[in-house]
């Protein structure tokens, strides 16, 4: 066991002192946490295995703050122990264009993920661990333990009480990830003040249901043996994770130390003094690091971490001349490249192959390119039958003693569990090794992961949302199932793909593009029914996020649709034909991916002088950036048969048509500027 | 103890073959359910006080089907007990325009709550039980009790995994909801297969830990004694809610009993034919309710149920005599109706009094009208200090025993619990008596409950969200907690309010039309910063949705805004004006009630003619429906300051001049349409 000394109390008054000097130089943020959980980070990362200089090496124990509200303590981590950030970049603290953020952005190198919205980080802390488990299960062979590092997470009361960190924990005890170290600090405030006013259900018990290990630390402000201790027991639970509860005073410390006051404020300057005088520091000096503190994390941390990392490079290379192929996987896995010529297995389809439903040529991409891609590892929220999200010959990633799969299996039973799933993808992509996760859910029950979502884009983790039942289709479930707002909400989401493929060459380049994805999330709208294969449309060409599919010389109307209404517009193209009037099919299966082409080329698919008309069965509010009309559903859906709902909205080819025409009647004799075109 | 005999036996077997034959005839749907809860929803029902001639009583106890793809059972109960919907509704079950859609919907007679979405209902039926907590503690008195139902519900394995269930089974457990009993179908498969597979946590403890009784039925196909047993052992339960784990077999009497094949598929022609024989029933025919089946209802539900209510409506008769000032407000708010002139006492403001953040101003309404309105009951996801939802008198809704409130309490302590607390919001509004439910949290956050809020749009309950800190003018905390796409996802909800006001008047306005809405749910977007009370805005203008608040004579351009920059729009006017450029600048405080304004109105607003820009700090994509050119921000906010993160992203009357400038040299000499004109 570890013995503390005196130089253990120094380095944990500094980072305090730091912390909280952090929080007053920017006049704004959160010095409570950090003065309560100073000692577990002093005592966790003296004992984790990390390289500051190379904060991406594979096998680094992970550190996730699940509060991340408590950011001053783990910038204040960050440059005791050697990463690159400076005492400058803490004095920008909350500034704007400064290195230091507000909460933990997943850029800045030593931060895992980004956190802040409560209960997100302890649920990519499951991802985080689930992807360890694989690789470990995956690569690892006798003497050459490539994979074994630990996933250590900092979480409060507010992250306990989200919902997202239910599901994760569920799902985590069902997968006995022993490789999971989670410590609550009990500090007993939140925002509105004592926790018994609105929480006072007993943690311990509940995490001990979902089949965690837990370990209780009575002084975790004092106790720096005991938090060491509980850490080194939590270290042999093998088969289960663990949760340590930490008794914590909030604001240790302050003079208000124990109050929610001390929460989300900076301390008094007379407080901030008194505090200095109390651990020994000169309360009139801020940032000042005694020159033994910086010693003894190069000592403790920064040395053996780097040693570690020139062994474990060592073991690699042996590695790869015994094992030539897996080594040579796990190294272009490590570079982050996808396989040469991995896309050439992508289906390809002619206008007269059979209709089938997108899920279904989604099935197919799955089936055809898992084999080149064992970075591929998804799942889906209880709705495997109807997502078709796994590969025939897929093996469950389960604990071994399930008898029902193993960790290197890599098909994941997430559980209804949206949120989570949604969350622990995040950290499955932001563990690395190439890892590419997708997740099944109906298009509708994406929202239930909004939160999730908004950070798969913020934080730039190219994870795939496999998301079946787009629209009305889904027929008889009714409104309750029925998408209406949800692909306006995640187009009008920066840095997410957001794809709704019209036939099998548009699911093709809808998973080509995902999967090429470096630093952009996608989500994947899939239809129930079958739609047929169109003329016209190629994986190329779907590629670019809108192209024309089929044209006319001089088009008195642009039909611009996505998924199962591209094919209902090229039916409608017809209709109007038979009137003489001749259409342009536009197919816009990405707004992200278009947005991103050359202006010209992007006009040379909407251009100026024709009206343009979008023909979407979902809310039309988005559609105002590329169509002067707009012809969609902006109520809630019907239960019934698909096709008669479709009738019922009026999505016919003579629907469709009508429509059209009354556009082409309504700017008749007009100037009609492109909607792409933009003042400034 | 009820004594079970042969007629219950047939009763529950006619509800298994109703629900079973009304999935047959749509070919679609759930039969494993409804084959496996029968019993339970037999004995159950038979115990229940309810008057299916009358669905509105407001002391009947409520049932919530959690798992809402067991629809097939509640119809078939609703048939059974005199509910108005005939056999001939469940021969149309999911079919278009019909009374029985796929899944329950508030709008019919006997449905509680719309259900489907997972984890919804039972946290629905939570807020149930706290609004008749709280009304019963507001108006009964000794010898008077008008209210002491029970909520029952119905759930599966899917509700619990969940995570809005665990947030608000949490919270119902600290809150000792002994009126809350929840049966649990603990069948052990989900679509993805045996719950092993993924769901492998003890629920039953996880429920103990939360401070809820739990109880066992272990044979739910047949025991009827022992599912009664279990439900008047939880009505003893006073001070804490109960949940039955009641373990069944999913298709009960199928072929295909206990797989996950019944689920979500009719049974095929065989099956149905041999289930019907083993139940005693011609395999032949089909929606066979045996009469005395009907007798039997008729004799231990509607009679009784009927006398109970009209028993209640005589004790509220002289209650209303002894306590004629309670009396008339029960009976007025039992009528759907606030008190008269209670929009008077909404505070309203001049352009000389002092910048206040909308927030801060919203707080002021609440204090104003509180004492007006008994059905007003809100509270905050564990941010009242920042959301401001707190009146200073507040009494907070807390189990008595806490000694921190009672159940009289209209100051709801939600926890860290977004989706919850949205869903709890719907339960408390679904109950009745005009509750006028309100929640606050940051207007990002309001995301995490994106499952609930759709469902409040869709149900049409009108619950409050109060969105403080509503744009990068939350500054410091960065992007995790700026909202960019948050408006425009749910401007893309139908049947939905998205108040962004700019100023007192528009706060006023926004709390006015949000408080009078029947059948519609509000966002109220708030500035965490300081705004100035503007010229020409008022409480009638703005409960247009739109209006003109600053105008000149023919305009060279229209700035078109919400919220903090409407204030700036005014600032960019006066710049434009400095250079002979003439701007009218309108205030959309929110679409939803402009749209509902006539054409004429709005185009008086918005014309032909001019070129309109619209001015907001988040997402531009759904500006399309009102302006030609928009200024806003499509990528992720900035951490800093909030006047410079403002100056940076170009939101100064400088930057938006020079936008209006190029917006205005970029129409020149064109004839411009309204965006409101629609060609169909």
């Amino acid at each position: 066991m570890t013995q503390f000394t005196d130089i253990d109390k120094l380095a944990v008054s500094t980072i305090r002192i730091l912390a909280v000097d952090t929080v007053s130089k920017a006049n704004s943020g959160h010095p409570g946490a950090p003065l309560g959980m100073a000692p577990a980070a002093h005592v966790l990362w003296s004992q984790m295995r990390m390289n500051p200089t190379n904060p991406d090496w594979i096998n680094r124990d992970r550190f996730v703050l699940s509060n991340g509200h408590a950011v001053a303590l783990l910038y204040s981590m960050l440059h005791l122990t050697g990463y690159d950030l400076s005492i400058e970049d803490l004095k920008q603290f909350r500034q704007l264009g400064s290195r230091t953020p507000g909460h933990p952005e997943f850029e800045l190198p030593g931060v895992e993920v980004t956190t802040g919205p409560l209960g997100q980080g302890i649920s990519n802390a499951v991802g985080m661990a689930m992807a360890q488990a694989n690789l470990a299960a995956t690569y690892n062979k006798p003497g050459f333990t490539l994979s074994d590092n630990y996933t250590y997470v900092f979480l409060g009361d507010g992250c306990l009480q989200e919902g997202i960190s239910s599901e994760a924990s569920s799902l985590a005890g069902h997968l006995k990830l022993g490789n999971l170290i989670a410590i609550y600090d009990d500090n007993k405030i939140t925002i509105d003040g004592a926790t018994s006013i609105s929480f006072d259900e007993d943690v311990a018990k509940r995490y001990e249901a979902y089949g965690w290990e837990v370990l209780y630390v009575e002084n975790g402000n004092e106790d720096l043996a005991g938090i060491a201790k509980a850490i080194a027991q939590a270290k042999l639970s093998k088969d289960k994770p663990t949760l340590i509860k930490m008794t914590t005073t909030i604001g240790y410390g302050s003079l208000h130390a124990g109050s929610h006051s001390v929460h989300g404020a900076p301390l008094k300057a007379d407080d901030v003094k008194q505090l200095k005088s109390k651990f020994g520091f000169n309360p009139d000096k801020s940032f000042v690091v005694p020159q033994e503190v910086y010693d003894h994390y190069q000592k403790t941390i920064l040395k053996p971490g780097v040693e570690a990392n020139n062994k474990w490079n060592k073991l690699f290379s042996e590695y790869q001349k015994k094992f030539p192929e897996l080594g040579a996987e796990l190294a272009r896995r490590l570079s982050g490249q996808l396989p040469a010529n991995w896309e050439s297995k992508l289906p390809t389809y002619t206008a007269k192959d059979s209709a089938v439903a997108t899920r279904k040529l989604s099935e197919t991409v799955l089936e055809d390119v898992y084999n080149q891609l064992p970075e591929l590892i998804g799942g889906s929220a209880d709705l495997t039958p109807s997502n078709l999200t796994r590969w025939k010959e897929a093996l469950d990633f389960q604990p071994p003693s399930s008898g029902s799969g193993n960790y290197s299996g890599r098909y994941i039973r997430y559980g209804i569990r949206e949120h989570a799933m949604g969350a622990i993808m995040n950290g499955i992509s932001a563990f690395g090794a190439n890892y590419k996760p997708y997740g099944g859910t109906f298009l509708n029950f994406v929202s239930y992961a909004a939160g999730a979502v908004r950070l798969s884009a913020l934080s730039g983790h190219p994870v795939i949302w496999v998301a079946t039942h787009d629209s009305i289709g889904v027929g008889e479930d009714g409104p309750t199932h029925q998408p209406i707002e949800t692909l306006a909400h995640f187009r009008s989401l920066p840095n997410i793909q957001v794809w709704r493929p019209a036939d099998g060459n548009e699911v093709s380049a809808a998973y080509k593009n995902s999967l090429e994805s470096k630093h952009t999330p996608s989500i994947i709208a899939l239809s129930r029914q079958n739609l047929p294969q169109l003329e016209g449309s190629s994986i190329e060409s779907a590629s670019k996020g809108g192209y024309v599919l089929q044209d006319v010389a001089n088009p008195d109307i642009i039909l611009v649709a996505t998924g199962s209404e591209v094919s209902l517009s090229v039916e409608a193209a017809k209709t109007l034909a038979a009137k003489n009037i001749k259409a342009r099919v536009v197919s816009l299966p990405d707004f992200f991916t278009f947005d991103k082409q050359p202006l010209e080329y992007r006009l040379s698919v909407l251009p100026d002088n024709v009206p343009i008309m979008s023909v979407e069965v979902l809310a039309t509010t988005c559609w105002g950036k590329y169509a002067h009309q707009s012809f969609g559903i902006d109520r809630f859906g019907a239960s019934g048969k698909a096709p008669e709902v479709f009738k019922f909205f009026g999505f016919t080819p003579e629907g469709v048509a009508e429509r059209a025409q009354k556009t082409i009647a309504f700017y008749k004799g007009d100037k009609l500027i492109s909607p792409l075109k933009k003042a400034f």
